[in-house]
């Protein structure tokens, strides 16, 4: 941990590797986690829908899973540091609404597993 | 909020956009949200495995986050209502068993972080 | 549920019905769940960053969403057995540093739907 989840809708030009190494840089200078820990990966939706009305919109969204522990302070900066990162990543299209959003979510640590294995 | 996220697997005859427009409209109509707050996506699933035995399956699932304060009634008749929704616009394949579920799950409010941009 | 979800880096020689195969096998063991209600999926991630190093590093991850009521030592036994059946079906790419990770989430029982439609 931490997993970093990127969704998109493909109304957005942007540019998935740029906007991965922006938010993964943003949650390392937050010094609550190893470099090596962060694990982002991004999807571009081609199916989404906003709302009900026929207008022209585009969303991005960023879940961050992490250990449980840390305070709700570090928790709104963790998010507040990506979305400022992800925002600077990115442009609403023109004549469109663009919501842009990161959440936060506490991972059971009990049940938790993991390996590491060298190649 | 709310974020929907439906997932089907690829054996399914889903129409991904009147899929989501469904169960939009449903969101909507429980009265709890914003319209341009409903936010949805689809991914079709291409790999997946249902149990063990190699039987004709098929699933679809919603996931439905949405900021905490809800009452359980509400997010009860919420879920309820996107899986009639949800119901009506697809059928199971022939002789194939098709689960369809829908969760509700509360996002932690206190480190959720948004921005809309205009373009 | 449960609902197993994998997401694994494209840089990985997984074969996701192998690995979905082995992981729906390791949890219908644990004597935790009915048959035909483990339901999984696959996702490959092209587009995923390890990190802020430009180091070789790949990850498999999987996320159970399981009904609440579950002991935290089921819950650990399950992860653990997951990750065990996950790590035989791949190998670390030659020079890469490969993650693997398991979680277990709480599904919210209250509100949870589901209906089953055969064809």
């Amino acid at each position: 941990m931490p997993h970093l989840t990127l969704e998109y809708t493909a109304n957005l030009a942007l540019a998935p590797a740029a906007a991965l190494g922006a938010i993964n840089a943003a949650a390392f200078d937050t010094g609550l986690f190893g470099e090596a820990d962060i694990k982002s990966r991004a999807y571009c939706v081609d199916d989404f829908r906003i709302g009900i009305q026929p207008l022209a919109r585009a969303f991005a969204h960023v879940r961050i899973a992490l250990l449980g522990g840390r305070s709700p302070e570090e928790r709104k900066a963790l998010a507040d540091a990506v979305l400022t990162a992800l925002s600077a990543t990115l442009q609403a299209p023109p004549g469109h609404e663009l919501q842009l959003s990161v959440e936060t979510v506490d991972l059971d640590r009990a049940s938790y597993a993991k390996a590491v294995v060298r190649g």
